[in-house]
């Protein structure tokens, strides 16, 4: 191969991420019948976990009849109000004197979290709106405790359109905290909201039970293609495939190191690829010398190591053994057959985190598959 | 205190950051005297590691007479462009198919980072443009390597305008790859590129001596604030403020646990403070059971301990010891006392990786200080 004849049209230097909708709404229909009888809404905050909460939200609301959604932040729900027009759009971390306006605009239902924003809220009410009260039931993170629930009146309590909380050990199927939760969250419900609807689980909650999705679920990662169940296989398709160019294919003489403070060094000579991809495309540095790239030779994939650091723009891969390596090929670091659930494990965390993180750097080309 | 009467105005949401442009400008210029006679350009690739490079741009075109600026991805120089009207914008992950528009439109320089790159370039050059050629002195990352090198025409050597290439080890002083590099690198540049301007060095090599700053140096993360020469304190200032607001406080009684898989559980009754953010904003979920938010009491900082896992848009933090903490208050995680580097050690990582974080999530109030 003569370097210097080849490859024309083959260079490449931006990261690919390819989201296939189709799956999207594939998943979020079989969590419906999953969780039937109870109601589906969709968990879009984080710009939809990075993916995009305009393009996802629009996706849902037009192919799978999606009405209800949940934003952490009053602006994410601005991002996605024109694409989900009679939608009811809920934002989990409620309402603020800094989001009170886009409240009033939109009518997002808060979330009411807390004492203090229960009293903001009855200051600024919006006419026609009922908030939705968070309670807490184990998780000790927001949420009306039982000594502020003492002092709502009953008048107060039938305020609210809906009544949530969040559960913390939900992929874990035999957790003692789950029961615990759920029995905690029936009392609160019978004893200060008998007639309202509520909403406990997210997705993992959905997968315990019938009795975890009372009326409404909140279908976030599961939906995505995160195994919220890992105690037995993922019942949802993968829907992301993350890709990015080898820029250069060179040789790495034995003894030689590689990246930055020198983490790696060759016992043997190697063949290395350079691919535009780190970072600061959300690639986790800790995969440093820990993850993978796989690239299709002859319609299998072939694993080739991260070696070094993983930089801001580029990591290196090992690929002496993976056969026919060109510039202009495509890595594969997410897809089917490896997915985010595998390549988080390599990275010492989770999905979710992973998700967030990949989808947030616009130097990626974003190629949504209908 | 009674909960129903304060805080009216006192509830807040969202996560702020805010970025001191004097300070930015401040230390571009302290690193324009270290440096001197080279020419000091700015590296704002990855949205100017996250804190809009537009902005970045602009500012150090205007008050620091910056006319030299470094993206990895053309797309990257597209969002610049119109801010630095007469600068020359160096692409560091160079040319390609999914780019060669962009250096059409906006004459931006190339850097060639492989024989196939350059073949490209060759059948795709633009007038009046003349790239940067990268060469491989250790890294094992982008760059001709001495057999490329070879294979270049005497009149391929004199049609590039700048000769770079990368260090490996430049944040530890006496590394020995840094003269190592050093000398490949002169050596390069003796045989193939005799009267070419050079640059070998980012930010860190810096710090190693006027040999190591050729003729321009590229700089990134000091310019940032980040200490570069960690051997030694920081001769930066920080330039960058992060805080997000106590959305509730709350007992936690003994034996209670806190968080995603309930890994934190109170030893004696606690008060906690919940947080708006969470690793959906940056916020390494690393920093789980180890991170540190701090409150201002008293015009004193107190400390208070993450426990339990971070999660996407929320943490909990220990205040039993922190007086006074309200609803609405700010705990702060980056600011003077408490730099990203500071956080990023917490972390397990580095503040190159965490500032590339920080700044991506448009939820955050981002608040430019001139």
């Amino acid at each position: 191969m003569n370097i210097f004849t080849r490859a024309d049209n083959k260079i490449f230097t931006q990261p690919v991420m390819e989201i296939s909708l189709k799956r999207l709404v594939a998943n979020y229909k079989l969590l419906e019948k999953i969780i039937d009888p109870a109601m589906p809404s969709a968990v879009v905050k984080d710009d939809a976990y990075g993916l995009g909460a305009e393009k996802v939200a629009k996706t849902l609301y037009e192919q799978a009849d999606c009405r209800n959604f949940w934003v952490a932040h009053a602006v994410e729900g601005e991002k996605i109000v024109k694409s989900v027009p009679d939608a009811r759009i809920f934002v989990l971390q409620g309402i603020g004197a800094d989001s009170l306006s886009l409240f009033q605009k939109y009518k997002f239902v808060p979330v009411i979290i807390s004492p203090e924003m229960w009293h903001f809220w009855k200051k600024h009410q919006i006419e026609g709106i009922r908030p939705v009260i968070h309670v807490e039931t184990g998780l000790n993170r927001l949420g009306f405790r039982e000594s502020d629930l003492q002092r709502l009146s009953t008048k107060d309590c039938r305020n609210f359109s809906l009544v949530m909380s969040h559960l913390a050990c939900a992929d874990e199927k035999d957790h003692f905290m789950n029961e615990k939760q759920l029995n905690t969250f029936k009392n609160i419900r019978k004893k200060y909201f008998p007639d309202l609807p509520a909403s406990l689980s997210a997705s993992d909650g959905a997968f315990l039970g019938k009795d975890f999705c009372c009326d409404m679920v909140r279908l976030g990662a599961a939906m995505y293609g995160i195994n919220t169940a890992p105690y037995r296989p993922n019942q949802m398709q993968n829907i992301i495939t993350l890709k990015a160019p080898v820029l250069q294919v060179a040789d790495l003489p034995k003894g030689d190191f590689v990246g930055y403070s020198a983490t790696y060094r060759a016992g043997t000579n190697r063949k290395i690829a350079i691919i535009s991809i780190g970072y600061g495309d959300g690639l986790p540095r800790s995969l440093s010398n820990v993850g993978k790239a796989f690239f299709k030779s002859s319609s299998r994939w072939c694993e080739a190591r991260i070696i070094g650091r993983v930089s801001m723009d580029n990591i290196i891969c090992d690929v002496t053994d993976v056969k026919g390596v060109e510039v202009g090929d495509f890595a594969h670091f997410v897809f089917d057959e490896y997915t985010l659930d595998d390549v988080a494990r390599d990275a010492g965390t989770i999905s979710y985190e992973l998700l967030s993180r990949l989808g947030k750097n616009p130097r990626f080309i974003k190629s949504f598959i209908a």
